[in-house]
């Protein structure tokens, strides 16, 4: 009999579900489950397929097939858009041999199901599967959950980025930012200019395919998330000068130097404007776009063909000549009637003029903050303080404490690639994302004891590495091994 | 014109197969690939399994479909045992649009599979594969080419040591030593004694089922890989004490102390021996097994009881009574018909007196790999001073120049698990590991020239992240980020 208690002293002690979702009761029981049968009268493909998903990881090691339990699945509207509006509620209740599923939408069962395969555990000494018996009554804080990551500085290869769309959905994020285009490397396809990425790529192995882009971009939506490219500009773009130096301001022609397009030219709107529309549009169908406008080396404009345009238009500093940048390039964008918000790096509002009612600003510097909302804007929150993943130092307390206003869309982490490649971006990434991840999913009030987020996060890690997730030890700083032998609870 | 010609010399400089075979000669012209259809009219569920997994592996981005290119298959024996003496030896040809693949057996056909994946690239401009005409003749230098791998120190979950299989493939490696139990934590099943790993793992979530053996072992074997178990005794076994304290020598049965077994004691042995003929041989079918017998706490055997055996057994030292059970587990393994021999460590010959006829010697120390082999024991080479891989600070050239007995049956890279976990281990472990596998599988003469070796390692760790496994840049110190923006091909 010690044995068995044991046992179930282990078992309970690893149930958790992460993020905590708004309520959460277990019933205390568990049950056998050899196999999970899915009712559904539906027809949605995204459902079906995260049937087999779910099937496949929550019976891992061996399907038993008996007993089966029949899991009821209800959703009003399985045709719902992903995107900003998609509604991720969800109801999950047990009875011994049935599982109760509904939701609003689709993507509601998405985040149903996560939550119902982490109540699963496997019994290596019998070999069976256990569920809780749960209740289970959730919906996210924030609509807007993300994860920035850089294949700018780093090419990102297809199959690292489906391992990070798949870690994501288990922390139910449904935002991919994607920062794409960068000064070191251009690694974008495009039909009309195949010589952008020729020429900007690290090498002839380290470029996107259409096929690869779209393969993504579907990826991602089988489970709900969305994908926004960033494409930045006007600086971040010395890739691009590689092989189309005529866009680029005369003040930073130098290879060594960082570029920035030049606003003065007809061209550089004009390869935008065609990129957009007759190119990447097609490839990213979200209503968002992102385009950057961080960091801009403004001295690249310092020359006479920039001044003669600056005082042609009226346009007293280069600030404002940023802003007509900005303003121009959002609303060649916005001429796409299916693109409704362009979201642009806090520098536009600082030093421009974006319209609230066509911008979102993404915030990077905390103290503009409540600027940027008292004007108006709907923001998304990514301090750098705290949510840059590429802070090794940023603790996971730190990240897991960030106050989040409550007014904003909601926020990402920021995996910027300067040290991250796909040899350690899920380890620098894990399991930090996933203190971001339950602060923005779970009611603020389920979020304030750090002792039991610790422990519920320490648990989250074991899971996360059972499913091939290189999440490094909770408590260490980033990207940091563990020091000596010991469990995956890993505790210093 | 000049975008064609960059992208051609970018194809040319990528094309590498790793390790180095006996035999490559490229024709210097490169063939569309849609797909590929085997010609293959035998029974062998491993070479057909073969063909879908490599299929799936060289066309990543989405299948063309023309132009097909048929791949004919020959092989003399497709029922070859997986063992020691197996043939991997193989034969490649090419004309356009035929491929010819020739070999002793199945086993052979895995390692031409994976050379001809090697030789495919992917165009992401034209979404296209690319094939260079290729001539190859193969063979191992060594029979014996293996990775170790430590799941005692910490957990290796099953989606872990999957992914270790996939990429051993990747540089033709055949041997996964599996040191599987240790002084820190037991998480081998067992059905007779299920309290060893219910009170030795680190937690419930952290125990391998009879399943996970058998899922595993037959995963390497469809990948031509034979895992070999190492049961460490009669010291690193603390953890055995949690359950089974009436086998422990007296002298250390406080749980901080490191425990060994007693050899005074029959029940030591008839524990051992269930084991090894009622449940855990069922679960590894090699013909040889790993015993371990390395860094025992000797002083554990002094008292009484001990004393009192080695006195009525005339063993006058405590290196006689450790020779004393080393042999008698031995002969306990061997009692099994398809158990050939038992590997021991090089401490079993310094300190004891194995049979060279029952035993291997796998050596570590380096300074005693002379009297080993002049003691006429066959040798798995594997000294700390080069091979180990958690030894951060031994660069690759390190493992790559270290001088190989040619009398050995071959080496083993070993990744001691005290700071490895799922986490970490692929990026530690990679890509040092390939710099070991070519060592042990090219001709010597070939293996010479540091800088050619450096530049196709560079172009194999792109591969590597390709495939999806988390090689660390080429050139650093093991386990170490890249340290600014950069291609994969990673240079300071």
């Amino acid at each position: 009999m010690k044995f068995i208690k044991l046992l179930i002293v282990g078992l309970v002690q690893g149930i958790t579900i992460w993020p905590e979702p708004a309520s959460f009761k277990t019933k205390n029981e568990k049950i056998k489950v050899g196999r999970l049968r899915f009712a559904y009268s539906g027809r949605s493909t995204i459902v079906k397929e995260a049937f087999l998903r779910y099937s496949d990881q929550i019976f891992s090691h061996g399907i038993t097939g008996v007993p089966r339990v029949q899991v009821y699945v209800e959703i009003e509207d399985e045709n719902s858009e992903l995107g900003s509006k998609m509604n991720e509620s969800y109801i999950v209740n047990m009875k011994t041999n049935e599982i109760f599923i509904s939701s609003k939408t689709q993507w509601g069962i998405l985040r149903a199901l996560e939550s119902l395969s982490q109540l699963f555990e496997y019994d290596a000494g019998d070999e069976t599967y256990y569920l809780t018996l749960s209740e289970i009554q959730d919906e996210p804080r924030f609509s807007h959950r993300g994860l920035l990551i850089d294949s700018g500085r780093h090419f990102l290869n297809v199959k690292t980025i489906k391992a990070m769309i798949d870690s994501m959905a288990y922390v139910k994020l449904n935002v991919l930012h994607w920062h794409l285009t960068e000064d070191q490397s251009f690694s974008m396809p495009s039909w009309q200019f195949p010589e952008l990425s020729l020429n900007g790529s690290f090498s002839a192995k380290e470029r996107y395919s259409h096929y690869d882009i779209k393969d993504i971009v579907q990826y991602a939506k089988l489970r709900g998330i969305r994908v926004i490219p960033e494409f930045d500009m006007p600086g971040h773009t010395s890739s691009w000068r590689n092989s189309h130096p005529e866009i680029f301001a005369t003040g930073c022609l130098d290879p060594d130097s960082r570029g920035a397009f030049d606003p003065a030219k007809n061209q550089t709107f004009e390869l935008i404007s065609a990129l957009f529309h007759h190119d990447w549009f097609y490839l990213f169908p979200d209503a968002w776009l992102h385009l950057g406008s961080d960091e801009v080396p403004t001295t690249c404009w310092n020359n006479s063909i920039d001044l003669a345009f600056m005082e042609l238009h009226n346009l007293s500093s280069f600030n404002n000549l940023f802003a007509y940048f900005v303003n121009s390039v959002v609303d060649i964008a916005l001429q796409d009637n299916k693109k409704q918000h362009i979201i642009l790096w806090d520098e536009a509002f600082t030093s421009g003029s974006p319209d609230p009612n066509k911008t979102i600003i993404q915030i990077w510097h905390d103290d503009v903050t409540n600027s940027v909302l008292d004007a108006g804007f709907q923001v998304i929150y990514s301090p750098s303080s705290a949510w840059y993943l590429d802070h090794l130092d940023t603790n996971w307390t730190d990240r897991y404490t960030l106050n989040i206003p409550d007014s904003v869309l909601g926020g990402e982490a920021c995996a910027w690639g300067e040290t991250m490649d796909p040899s350690d971006i899920e380890a620098t990434v894990w399991p930090s994302l996933a203190a971001v991840a339950e602060r923005l999913w779970s009611p603020l009030h389920l979020t304030l004891n750090l002792t039991t987020a610790e422990s519920r996060l320490r648990q989250f890690r074991c899971i996360l590495l059972d499913r091939g997730v290189r999440a490094e030890p909770v408590g260490l700083a980033g990207r940091t091994a563990p020091t000596g032998p010991g469990s995956c609870l890993y505790s210093d």
